[in-house]
């Protein structure tokens, strides 16, 4: 961390600074320069707030030369994370492709879109019970029945399920059903559910906030990581910027900068990142294209009678070219689409 | 809300949609044109999402005609809500100064600046026991502890106490404690919180999200109104955007779009919405002069030591110049500071 | 248009309303609904500025139907604009790869470069010679030399040269030389020199400003081809957000919009849209997965020693393995790189 | 400028950075740390780009000291800089107030409009006679025409007269007219055209981009300033955000912050920060409340039969309204509202 003073600072103030670094443990390196005096501060700084700095008198700015997550950094695990995840691993040569409706609406929709997703190419089957709604008079979700319809499309499939959780009191529910624990854009930040969750052992997929940064979003894995659960993918899902002919602007290059600063997983969701069916194919090649571990996406079976996003979900045959397309990026790129062996017989649903 | 069909649209999709709308419940209005046809949906549409036509074939566009929240609209409620809090009112002619420490760090700390700060001129005392923060390595707040010392402090000064809640958990416990709730920008979108709030009849300071739509925000009013809490204060706190020299930047156009769109009282956070203590009181006396309702406001006794946001909290004797500068420009405004009836003394505390 | 009338408009207004739209050549459509009253506004409205009629009294909104644009148009133009490039086709089958230095520093650097980046697989070359740089203190560029330079660099390589226009007065001078005026994302919307630029019939490369939105940038190619110049391809080159890792946010997004919108060729710059060599590659395929026509490509033979952007120039042999990926994920999209059909001869350059 | 090296930097890389310091001109600072070995480059560095650091290899990360800007610092020149505009004073105790339509549309219009705003108190009159309109159908301007006009509107009122450039080859004849050479947002980085008018000793107003930073906007500021003319006012008007229901969004942290930063006169433009006349004038008052040294407001005698931004304008008795408010604000500050001496009497026109 380098303290940067300035141009008038007294040499009081300069001392003061220096007894502040020492008193947080670390060692002082003084440079005295022309255009100002500048203070290293050497030592486990990662876990420092520049802020406690920045307020001294006679200080000018404060820069971080380290990371501020650690655990999160590819840094200190060089290596890609690699995660079982029912049958295939996730963050290695098998690309994922997750998909499935925005809500659990009925038994009989999402045992059929869970078949129909498989047949497709799917080999994870995604589905909201609880809905974050901009809305209160909106559809909030099945809850609790919904979960019992996944586990059987899960039964019935082979698919691995993901759901996301909204809050802490759904936690212990959540984890006897899902396999993987979605965080919503707008709990990226709610440090208290990330926290509750690092006590568990459930796969997350954690989402970028509408407008978080990078760096935040490592900053929220880190608080999972931290308790102890290791098996965090990330999702890019678009960032809210002022163009209005998409419903988010689908961050591309997040891709290449995550892969290159952490060692986690990384995923894309080109429904919520585009907000338009007709664009999810085209965002999703790229995405598979630019270094992605897999792919989210909304998918069903008639998507004039959702009850949510169904502006943005692919119909199964749409959903079925898609990944065919994305087989063959993934090839270029030296990988395949995972594939579950489940317990899917096509005569064996209603 | 309007209907607008694609240029090639058949007979039998405008049909298709015209069903639709009737299902509804809504009437329907044809209008043929050269350009396009477009249909216009008649009746009680604010909680219709445009979505579930704008997924039908054959669709171009849909378009809102009346806003999406209903019981935070001045359309349907044109008078100010005014409601009191602890001897003064919010919403009329008296300005609410709340003013306090990021975080209650020690009984001798919240019990000073409390007196401080009411000697200066605030009318309300902040201050954070449970503390959102974006590394998991920092101060997370004293919890219980610490409302029973913002407690002592109201005792001593009369002044009613705001303190930020981050989860439904902390509701039983915080509502004992608090005269104002305060919900923070990263959970402004975390539904199940405001629907629990909304149960409760605890008035609420409600921040705008980082980079939440003045709609969003009023949205999220919304869902604390329809469970019958009326009291909702709603706060510009600076939203997200490309420019670095400032921690955020504050939409000071929120104040008067905000005092148009609704009847809700509006207040801003200069603290947050500049991250500069130097800038603190220029924000303020701005607030007010664009029709800001009160402030709330970051002081600490002494910054430097400060657990959190130190850099921009204000020392006390620039907060009681700031509070100045603003009662000044708050006349011009034809309105007057609040001042709180307590059992201050000045001889009364350590 | 329709032009949506307050709640509380008098029938007066109304009237007025209607008078107005009348006035403008336009027939009226009214509708009398519970919610509002709306008058559509029916003929020819794409250049007619919607703002004549917010400014009326009693008119609460008013929301276009039609696309402000039109030679640009897909719904006047439905096939794509295909046009020459000195041996090979843009915005057909063949994908376009330009390039060369951010700026021409020598005759040797650009002759050089051009060898080096057809050898690599490019099939134009492009140099600055006026540089728009944010400090008055640094290198603007060679001007008319550099122009020579790029010619000679056309003459031994057969690549077709591109460089961008600073000025009005440039003008003359430029069409002599290049055979694609660059418009860069600064003068997006100098609307003297579109105009201009329109009167001549040079193929033009116009970049999307910093922070203009998708319609933006199309009406800014309306102002060029209103001129009658029809050769305009767009460039999508990163917009302004919040978000620091990387110079710019590509917007991949627009890919697939603008293919949807307009006829005329789409492009992206992955040196410029990322501001890191270490993930031009990466964007570069992604943006010919997502359906683009080419690519303009920042590549310097010693980026440590550019005059300008070295940080996010590729050197010759990154570039190589750039255009051979690129190649592969051409040909999964049903297309393959232009190859031009140059005097150049491995021996010829000093 | 401090040139941060990554962690497994080798020591021929470290010695090939200092090598690159040194034939800059600078003096190298060593600093080996536990986290990074860090050099300083001591000397001139404003007009150093860091790029020039950053593509070496073994180099993390580059970080400027000081600004990259000079002239228009107020390091370099501490007090206010305060010139003359035709009868008062721009920078120091007076407050301007710029008011006219957003276009010269007729002499009878800009005659009628500069009384009328004279009138209610304000000491400038604007008036725009080339316009940048996003569409090419728009109406664009009167030229040498509107230019007379508000010749002679200056002769009959005293106000010095303030009228957009939008191109170089405008220049000599707009340099004939005009007290004050407006430059607008789209051409804040239009780099030709800041060098000729720096050549110029015509006082200018330089307007702060769509989406451009603080740092662009006094860079740009810098070109002119460079060229030897010492007389900018710099306009802060609203930057592009997420945010819709304002045309832009007002960023009033600017106005502290560049009071800050640089001694050139700041005023504000809440007609375009806004975009709705009913939001005018709170922000109006915002900006002087804030410490702005004035402001450009649009005015026209009939907005809705303006040429273009009549939603913006005010009506000549709104803005009365609004200056005497403002006056009020401005009062508080220890400001007063300036006040020409012209030829106006109210007999004397038509």
């Amino acid at each position: 961390m380098m303290i940067i003073m300035k141009t008038n600072a007294t040499p009081q103030q300069v001392e003061h600074v220096i007894e502040h670094i020492k008193a947080a443990g670390l060692a002082v390196h003084l440079s005295q320069g022309v255009e100002a005096t500048i203070l290293g501060a050497i030592g486990e700084t990662h876990n420092l707030p520049t802020e406690q700095f920045e307020v001294l008198d006679g200080v000018e700015d404060v820069k971080r030369i380290t990371q501020p997550f650690k655990l999160a950094s590819r840094q200190f695990h060089p290596e890609n994370s690699i995660f079982p995840l029912d049958g295939f691993s996730v963050g290695g040569d098998e690309v994922a492709v997750i998909a499935g409706p925005c809500a659990v609406e009925s038994r009989s929709q999402i045992i059929e879109t869970a078949h129909a997703v498989k047949e497709a190419g799917a080999n994870a089957l995604r589905g909201g019970v609880f809905k974050p709604r901009t809305s209160p008079y909106a559809f909030q979700g099945l809850g609790e029945e919904g979960l019992e319809y996944l586990a059987e499309a899960r039964e019935q499939t082979g698919l691995p399920i993901v759901a996301e959780i909204m809050s802490q009191t759904q936690l212990e529910m959540m984890v006897k059903y899902v396999d993987v624990l979605q965080v919503g854009a707008r709990n990226m930040q709610n440090f208290n559910l990330l926290r509750a969750i690092g006590e568990t052992r459930t796969t997350v997929l954690l989402k970028r906030g509408l407008s978080a940064t990078i760096e935040e979003l490592l900053m929220s894995a880190e608080y999972i990581l931290s308790g102890g659960n290791r098996q965090v993918m990330l999702c890019e899902r678009g960032i809210r910027t002022y163009e209005t002919t998409t419903r988010n602007t689908t961050d591309i290059n997040a891709i290449p900068v995550l892969k290159n600063l952490t060692h986690l997983p990384v995923i894309l969701d080109p429904s919520h990142s585009t907000g338009h069916a007709d664009y999810v194919a085209a965002i999703a090649r790229a995405a598979i294209a630019a270094g992605a571990d897999g792919l989210i996406v909304e998918v069903h079976p008639d998507p004039s009678h959702a009850a949510s996003d169904g502006k943005q979900s692919l119909k199964p045959e749409k959903f079925a070219e898609m990944v065919k397309q994305v087989g063959q990026i993934a090839q270029i790129m030296g990988r395949r689409l995972a594939v579950v062996q489940g317990a899917y017989t096509p005569q064996g649903w209603a």
